[in-house]
């Protein structure tokens, strides 16, 4: 089998999410917790319905002092490198979600300094244009702008470094390394920034004076971070973050890696045209289909590797009942890639199609969503 | 010959500058360069005619830019680690004066971030209580606040954050470690650090949107710093920040190290009273003098070890001629060590009850000196 690696700064090979459930420490999420969950949320969403969410730490802490009426705050982040693709909408489609049924605050983190920090040849100015652009895709999801806050770490920084360093006075290099893989090459902003990426799930707790627990929903490759966060909060006082991990939304060339912005033609944009779709969808999506109609028709396709199926059950088919009839017809035989290719299509372009027309929107209200300090 | 260190951290033993200035790369200042100085500046400061002020980079380019017409800003800075003492106030001192003959404006970073990432054992809020105590001390020394401004690491984060980031990406874990002798034990604020301390060098330039000449005045042992500042901003597009170096104000108990606020008995403080003053002098001030009365009278006193004799070389008998009055008096056993240590305690005194009776003015000052973002 392929090597695989999962961090935060490389996604690669076949992932084999229970050896990561092992290697990270964290929990698979399980038929009580599911049951549990969904039972205080009073609905189901299909992303942890279908184990697109599979992992989590201390929800069921956290579910012990919601109902105690010990309410938390959600707390995810975008780092803007690129412009947004099918895959980064994942947390934030989750998050509102969340929000909406809890009924609770999500701050919102953008990690320009990181971006800056890792990317070799991207200005500053470059990550912050793209974060503007990010910022479009986000609202276009419909988040409440009295409960989203968005917090920008060169913006914000006169907030978040005085609690940054808080947290980088307990982490040695010797942890950073071995958690990210540094060395003496790297620079010393990269060294550093955990520290940042910390701050989001306790701030919300300085600025209010009060002690709130929090809620991170993420891709598994960013658990390197909040290992270390949950090691330091209780340190200063606060409680461990709980988490909960997504997997990731696969590229158009196979379940192997991530969609990835670095390559063009492994991703669908929020800004690609229902042309741009068809294309990458007809041209690209790795099918499970057979070689020939006639011996698809006899032995059925594979939904487990067919990217468009994939794409339905990630994203854009949230109805159980219709996604098992297509499970079942293209299994069969009976439905072709081609149709099944065709599905996906018109599912992505009516979701893009909204989707780009809340973005125009969406511009006007950046200003409301950023964190007033 | 006792082992001696110098480096931002720690300053101990016998300092041999002669061995610094081969080790550290910086310039002797010469007799022809510091006429040039004198000429330009217009009138003389006995610590740079007396060599307390011994070092520099890149000052000639400097004066030529300054006779072009190209003004250059000065900056220097306090770690709010505790009280301020007598030693603390030097480069002050001398700012004071460079801002009051070259018109120029300075910037003083307070580094509360620092200290808090190196005291193991001190909050920020102390650490904060420290600063503002500090602020009164440098405002006391006179400073024009229209052209003075205090930039504070945590409160000009927003500021300075994203400056530093800049830095930090041009700085490797090796090039911190080969400077500053970071390991893998040592926190990642220590390793991102000196990229907060570079900013001040071409922040003004940033604000007012203009390249302009940076002068940093510091002692010997913050050089470290300086030095990969000075091999970066080039690479941002900035100048490289001149610098002149002074040496160590000795603490009371002899010429090795420096004074220490960590020694309660080997230095004096800004708030020291009248009567300790005195009777650190009498009892701590290490003598130059005989072990008799008698001897002392036959062989006279060494000023060049006697601490009294020092801190008037330094600090508080600026005329040359009565200095040179006392060093040939003390020297020839014409003045006793008693004499020479009730000189230095009324001079101490003198400067003391004036530092004292306007620092108790300068709380009410610290908010127009605040830098306002």
């Amino acid at each position: 089998m392929e090597k695989s690696s999962v961090n935060p700064w490389e996604v690669s090979g076949n992932v084999d999410y229970d050896r990561i459930v092992r290697e990270f420490g964290v929990q698979k999420i399980d038929d009580s917790l599911l049951k549990r969950f969904e039972k205080i949320a009073g609905e189901s969403h299909f992303m942890i319905r279908r184990g697109i969410y599979f992992a989590h730490r201390d929800l069921n802490w956290l579910l012990d002092q919601y109902e105690k009426g010990n309410k938390f705050f959600l707390y995810t982040g975008r780092g803007p490198s690129g412009k947004m693709h099918l895959g980064h909408l994942i947390p934030f489609v989750f998050c509102k979600w969340l929000q909406d049924v809890f009924g609770v605050e999500l701050w919102i983190q953008f990690t320009d300094d990181e971006k800056f920090l890792f990317k070799q040849n991207m200005t500053l100015e470059e990550i912050q244009k793209n974060m503007h652009d990010n910022m479009m895709d986000v609202i276009a999801l419909g988040f409440d702008p009295k409960k989203t806050h968005f917090l920008v770490d060169t913006k914000h920084a006169g907030i978040m470094y005085p609690e940054a360093i808080k947290v980088a006075k307990k982490l040695t290099y010797s942890m950073i390394r071995s958690s990210f893989g540094m060395d003496e090459s790297s620079n010393v902003g990269q060294i550093f920034f955990t520290s940042m990426q910390a701050v989001p799930a306790f701030l919300p707790s300085v600025l209010k004076n009060k002690k709130m627990p929090c809620l991170i929903p993420h891709a598994i490759d960013q658990d390197p971070h909040f290992r270390l966060t949950r090691d330091i909060l209780p340190k200063l006082g606060y409680p461990k973050p709980a988490s909960i991990q997504c997997s990731f939304l696969p590229p158009l060339h196979g379940t192997d890696g991530k969609m990835s912005s670095s390559e063009e033609m492994g991703a669908i944009f929020t800004t690609d045209s229902p042309k741009d779709v068809e294309n990458k969808i007809k041209k690209y999506a790795f099918s499970g289909g057979r070689d020939t109609l006639e011996e698809h028709r006899r032995h059925g396709g594979n939904p487990d590797v067919d990217i468009s199926y994939q794409y339905l059950k990630y994203f854009f088919e949230s109805n159980d009942s219709e996604l098992g009839k297509i499970h079942r017809k293209y299994k069969s035989g009976e439905m072709t890639s081609g149709e099944l290719k065709q599905i996906t299509i018109d599912k992505i372009n009516e979701f893009l199609k909204e989707h780009q027309k809340r973005r125009k929107t969406a511009e006007k209200q950046i200003e409301k969503f950023i964190y007033k300090t």
